[in-house]
């Protein structure tokens, strides 16, 4: 297994909103991702994420949905110049562009489109038992939707946490704070019914 | 390598603090931990960040030096939990406890006990190049500290960031807030002279 | 008018929850309060958001909510400490105990005992053309609610925030970061119709 | 004395940074002016402190403090705007620029061009017996010396926290989370030596 933390300056970017690296640490930890863990990213944007999870599940297979173009060709440049063979890019919007797709160990949901709880109903019939389903939530309505969701489900775990990183920047003698946007991740394990 | 992410509860705890999960998360990652290497952990604790830190290295070995006798024996007693034989407990103060430990790939500075410039200088001749430094800080003296003496050193890279994270817990029908201390996480790489 | 910002430890307290004074200061800018309003402040706690609004409105009534005893006790002990005879402590909860009470320039909505879309429905019509609501949150879902209820009307112009404080404590050499829980405050202006 | 809480976007401002509201808030509050009190406000900006502050004051004067030229420009037109005729602009770096200017019952350090500590010894002269002090901090190294110089002066006591605002803006649908840069606020009072 390779060690996380890819910085994001070695990721290709174009204008899609990227994770920052201390979001994708902490997403990818609570996914506790094991080699051969076949795994689903939705709204995988740059696909930073997927290709870290790529790495993690080695000889497991990454299906990373995005529903934009140019999404998919950063994440099809990108898991080429991190040599992650085991991401397979899939144009589309979900929950339909879940068809086909086997059962997963771990789902990152990242974006939504505004279809957060067909997309949560999907996933968690997807999700094997014992897996974890991790949600990164930008807004208040993909928090409070999430966790009122997940919650309700016997068979399914939840944990979540909110995180605000600052980053310090060196401007000549000084060394200023310069905040991040917050995030909240919701963790969830599926059960034994 | 195994996956990061050890619950807090999964520890055997005694009176003495301990790093929150998403921290030592934080901390591991920004370590770039690869197998084999050789890793010191000052202020060590629980020994949490030192087991996780063993269950990465695998095959290399941590020092894990701590000032309390209590911490030492919840340092063994984790390490046996795990099965981190390769964990190394060292009962002192650093820097003198650094005395006859071989030179690292990772160190990790979480306390100094008042000395801590004197320990960046131990630890920054310990520290082999290319090896990585993390401290973390949670008081404005050792984050102020660190940063200017880290920041002098012409040969080391240094970045920073603060945390802050937030847990959600479920109280009856509500999801309520709950701060956790913020800390702040200084990165530092040894390079070429 | 008074000066805002009554320390924490002049309030008399007893075991209920009170509001930390950097919250209270800007719960209280945001209502600008002027002398003479009249102020509603539902789920009142210690009183110490009603004592300081009762010392901005100086010649105005406060109506204090509160629907335990004990808090109720805490409020009227305040009240004299602080000579604000202008605080008016009703027992109860809202929105029953919201009869009788005359329109207002400012409402301040500190706990809603699960009764949250109920009070913010009586509350809106009780708040005078160009009244100010003031909500704080300490849970998702009173956000959450709080948000999709006012935003949804068309009269009433929404603007909302989270803050997170960090106090610093000196103990002995060092300046520790100790973190209060985050509230997210929503300020609700009525409109015209 | 008039409410607290002018909205940032009724300031006219220029390419100048500006203190947001909510810390402008905090930072008044702990100020504790009263009518009649005499404020200087150190690095002043586009003046939208010293305009608040002299709606607090009144009857007294504020001496507002800035280097740049298009700053005192600012301060001119915004103390015209909100008619403060008491907000006295000074073009000059302190801590020369404070030659002249009388004891003061509240002294706002906002900015140090790299002089804090001068700055500090300066003020710590100017301020009178029972005047409080508040220093807002955007870097580590004005935090950790104001702090460390304030906390070794015997006869000041000292307070400080942080304060991380986070905007929640309606988009489409959706209420998105957006950081504001966290700043660290420390208040000073002068006792009796």
């Amino acid at each position: 297994m390779n060690p996380l933390g890819i910085q994001d300056e070695e990721f290709i970017r174009g204008n899609i909103p990227m994770t920052k690296q201390e979001v994708r640490i902490l997403a990818l930890a609570k996914a506790k991702i094991r080699t051969g863990d076949v795994i689903i990213d939705i709204g995988a944007g740059t696909g930073s994420l997927s290709i870290e999870a790529a790495r993690q599940s080695e000889t497991g297979q990454v299906y990373a949905i995005e529903r934009e173009q140019e999404g998919i060709e950063l994440i099809v440049k990108n898991a080429a110049k991190f040599r992650t063979a085991n991401v397979n890019p899939i144009l589309g919007k979900a929950p339909q562009a879940l068809n086909g797709i086997p059962r997963a160990d771990v789902i990152f949901v990242g974006g939504s489109g505004g279809h957060l709880p067909e997309i949560l109903q999907a996933v968690s019939a997807l999700l094997k038992i014992g897996g974890r389903m991790v949600i990164t939530a930008v807004t208040i309505e993909t928090l409070s939707t999430a966790l009122s969701i997940m919650q309700a489900k016997e068979e399914f775990q939840v944990e979540a946490f909110g995180v605000q990183v600052t980053r310090i920047r060196k401007v000549s003698a000084s060394n200023m704070l310069q905040a991040l946007n917050p995030i909240y991740i919701i963790t969830v394990t599926k059960g034994e019914m």
